[in-house]
């Protein structure tokens, strides 16, 4: 009854055989190897960005700062949801690898931005000539870190108010594949034909070990983004081990059947919670992260059997047992239904039972 | 014929069984994963150091600018030697991860720097009050980056150098296996107790994937590092991952295992290469990399011949055919004796043919 | 008719006169000048604190800028107002100096913070561990940047609030000697008493040509501040010029005469818009700026005639005539009663007039 | 006999008038001031540059270390020799504006890099790929730390070599003016035409209080400085008064005037120790600033007799009497031919004596 994380999850039997056998003899480091070459035609391919440019790093926190320190100055402020990632979860690696931007908070909901309140957002800064930071690039995250989508014309929408105040576009998509499965469009589509400049392309937490891509749909700037990735200490010497991964993930489309795999596993919880009563989920959810209330002594039954997932707001401690507490449910490629099924029987019992529903 | 660096050769079977073997099922993420508890006390055991920090990251350049960022401050200068890895190939990263300390060059003889040296260097520093640099951190390699060794004494006598200034010691380990082998002394003695404060201990050069430990033998800034590991974008969430290359390298003290059969490679390789009138061995080695001169034409031969290392002083094309011209010749655990031996056999005829001697 | 900013206003007479006599022969620099060590004693006594250290730069940004950097680490997040100087003005200067830490905003009315919106600001921080910004300094301004002013209770109650979390306290004096004559307290009372470890206490708004000390009440991070002072190129050379300043200042208190001076202006000011009909106050305003609202047709006379003062929610352009627009208006200490008087006689004369109100 | 710096001496007379003048009623700040405009049309006027941009900053470092981050990036290095001002005396305010870049040093004779040395020393870095530092900026300095001078071909011999590596090119002019008129030529010769892209413009050495302006001869990157001025604390609020003494600064030529009188100054004290037996000049020297050597014995009785300048390579205490110790002697526009006198003749005096030549 694994639902902590989507990082929590193994990597693909696929993926490991590509380890292996990427470890035959001696290879050129540093991303010299042939395999990379292979891999930048394979994902301007699947991109249909004959020019984009892509760099593998370790950890979606390295491909975002490093992706916005190529896109911002260190006296401009990137403008992202108040709940991103790289607000909440990153220890401030956006401030220390730009040199110090700041990020100014859009207001949101359920983890989305409107082109509204974006565009206001915007509009209200560099309203005091050098003295205030300037405006930077917009970063946007798909799937949102509340488990909802933009759907394509929320993207574009967002990227049109960048556009109009002349600004670059940063999607973090450390679930990006999830998103794209959902939505049921092309890369290209989700990207920069929206308008979207630079990509973090997860794969970690779609069953990689540690790879992401950072990739420049414009050229450009790729030769800073090298400089940066070396000085930021991301560029591996045993380069091969990250191209491998990669490779794998996008072989025969393995990246898109993981991440249907995980939203159709996602999808069964949530059918299964939906049905039982006293049980809300919190949002319109289609990836593979769900958020979903249900009394406080429910959540205390499911833990102390075993159950594996995030209390959102609150504990298990502070407060009344019938108390509604968010859990944040996130379901990997490899979850097993059985699991689910389990874990949905146990707290379909808890809510029936009087000491929840009557507490 | 794989000379070119340690970091092109393969991951160990062992390793690989490892990371297999660890790739069952849900894990905690961000080194909560129980095998990095056991790492941690195992590494306390071979080192002796029952209260010492351990923090694993995947790049040496991440270990090496993590610790002196942690060291050191911004307005401190690093001590080094003139060749040090962190001065000539690391891009600025300890500039950058440190906020900007200098780097103060000391002068080495074959990678080395005397203690006398060290401390005419410290002592011309911070003769300025507040508007020099303020004297910071030193940092040692060994293996030094010239493939020499700093015996006991040497390293002791240069951590009381440091000592005398109140200066802390980080030591630059990425073969810190092949010098602990090649000095046969116990890990405590070729660092803490010899005055070493913190360890880049090196995994990725010696049969692991990504893996370099960063270890501080005092506690009292380990939580300071673990923020600045989150915020230079180097914790892993899939976590085990490295600590499952790192419990393999320890397990049954493969890591010295390794390291014992990278040295008798180069050590091979040094007796076939002083065997040979006209080539010249740069100083006393008795780690994993030589230097060695001869000819340009014999060069020309070799890596016609498909042989791979770095050409150290100059290029095949700019010089006389017979002037000397230096490899850097690397040995990592996989190297095939026959494979040296055939190098040897090629350079042999290189530089008995006419073409090259009379040159 | 001036009203732009206390910092359009000229220096006092007895400030350039103390300029004029420091320009004597020759003098040590860097602040080794004799009139220095006068200096600290000086506001050691005003401050009833024998510890403290004062260390003079020229800009506010600065001194804020340098003593946030001294009590924040880069990981850290500093908590202050939506509205504060360090957020809204200094085009990233906190960011820059501290190495990137980030700044929390807590909501204020009248720009200022509530303990309950600071606890519980504070409070929803670092509840992720390693992966979110930790818990820094907080910052308070007084007089507020809304003219406003804390009462010495409403120091200590969100010094109160630091203090639960074991947070230092900065406090922005730019104003503060309008602050302190506004409440009739002493400084230690207002600062170190009441909870504040660290002050920038403002000069050049209050008729010096550029000084502010920055002052801290623990000396233990002095050295740190030097350091972080001279690079950050805010150590003077000339530095006599302005401890002179400094010294003039203190002189007989001149900076609470020329506080009361500009105080008692804003006064003046007030009741006389208060008078008249049309025009409301924003807030209760005891110091030497005001914000006041009346309709955009009156502002359009005024500016016309040679008012000079910032618009602070809106353009003459946008929007109807009739409806209101707030005005920022400031007192310096050289603020002249007579153009006052015709300021307020343009106004009454506006409002009267059937173009204002008929609209 | 004052000889310790030339910012140990007073403000022109002219300057404080001008800040008299200036102190009426109130102006714009920020630099919005109309003699800021009337400036920057002077110094383009000065200059030959029509193009140029003018940014006051008040202090040295500033200058430099904000025209430097302007033009390095973060992971280049900045090429200086091993005596400049900014990798001795800024304690690291280079490393930190820039947000880290390095300073490769070239080695310098009497403070002077000859182009073979810098083209040998550029020539060394950036053959590492994205391993090493990237080439950046050139720093050259003029007068030199060293009191010598680059004539007008040698500064330009450095340009070119910077221009064959398209590296642009910064002048510490700290003492600009003592240079220009001792090698007699134009500002448009000794920068631009030469080949220099920035210059820091001295002010405070040389009779100002505090300025000193930032001029960038290609305006291409005039905005960034701007950004970076604000936030790196620079920006005067009541900037009138620094636009003040600038503009007396160059009115009717009076920085040439008081450049003049300095480097006179200097003439008459060479002249005069020179004509002492047993006093060496250590280099040729033509500005204000002299190094001299004469016994430690001499030393002591003239600062014992009130004799101000710095010991360059010794103390007082530590060797033999009779062994030779360099002064540093600094004249500036004030110094009194009488005053410099007593010094000839007390060191006249004190070699004669036999205290001193027999010891």
């Amino acid at each position: 009854m694994h639902f902590a994380s989507d990082n929590a999850g193994p990597v693909h039997p696929r993926v490991m055989a590509a380890l292996a056998a990427a470890n035959e003899g001696y290879a050129l480091a540093y991303g010299a190897e042939p395999a990379m070459a292979d891999l930048t035609a394979r994902i301007r391919e699947i991109f249909e960005a004959p020019e984009a440019t892509v760099h593998l790093v370790a950890i979606g926190t390295a491909a975002n700062a490093l992706l916005l320190a190529t896109l911002a100055q260190p006296w401009q402020t990137v403008f992202c949801s108040d709940v991103a990632h790289i607000h909440e979860d990153e220890c401030g690696a956006p401030e220390f690898f730009t040199g110090g931007s700041k990020l100014t908070l859009v207001p949101s909901t359920d983890g989305k931005m409107t082109p509204e309140a974006l565009r206001a957002t915007i509009g209200a800064e560099e309203s005091r000539g050098v003295h205030g930071p300037q405006r930077g690039p917009v970063s946007i995250t798909n799937v949102t870190e509340r488990g909802t989508l933009y759907a394509l014309d929320e993207i574009a929408a967002l990227c049109a108010v960048a556009r109009d105040f002349g600004l670059p576009v940063h999607l973090d998509g450390a679930r990006f594949a999830n998103a794209l499965v959902a939505l049921n469009c092309s890369p290209a589509d989700l990207t920069w034909r929206a308008g979207v400049d630079a990509l973090s392309f997860g794969g970690t937490k779609n069953g990689l070990m540690a790879v992401e891509a950072a990739i420049l749909f414009d050229p450009a700037r790729a030769q800073e983004f090298e400089y940066r990735r070396k000085r930021g200490a991301q560029l591996f010497s045993k380069h091969r081990y990250l191209s491998a991964q990669m490779g794998a993930y996008l072989q025969d489309a393995l990246w898109l059947a993981l991440a249907r795999d995980a939203n159709a596993a996602a999808s069964r919880l949530r059918d299964g919670l939906a049905a039982i009563p006293g049980v809300t989920l919190l949002a319109d959810y289609r990836a593979n992260m769900t958020f979903a209330a249900w009394p406080r002594a429910a959540h205390r039954q499911l833990l102390e059997a075993g159950a594996s997932y995030y209390l959102w707001d609150g504990t298990l401690e502070d407060g009344p047992e019938d108390a509604p507490l968010t859990a944040r449910l996130v379901c990997d490629w490899s979850a097993d239904p059985a699991d689910t099924d389990r874990f949905l029987g146990l707290l379909r019992d808890a809510m029936a039972l009087g000491n929840v529903t009557k507490l």
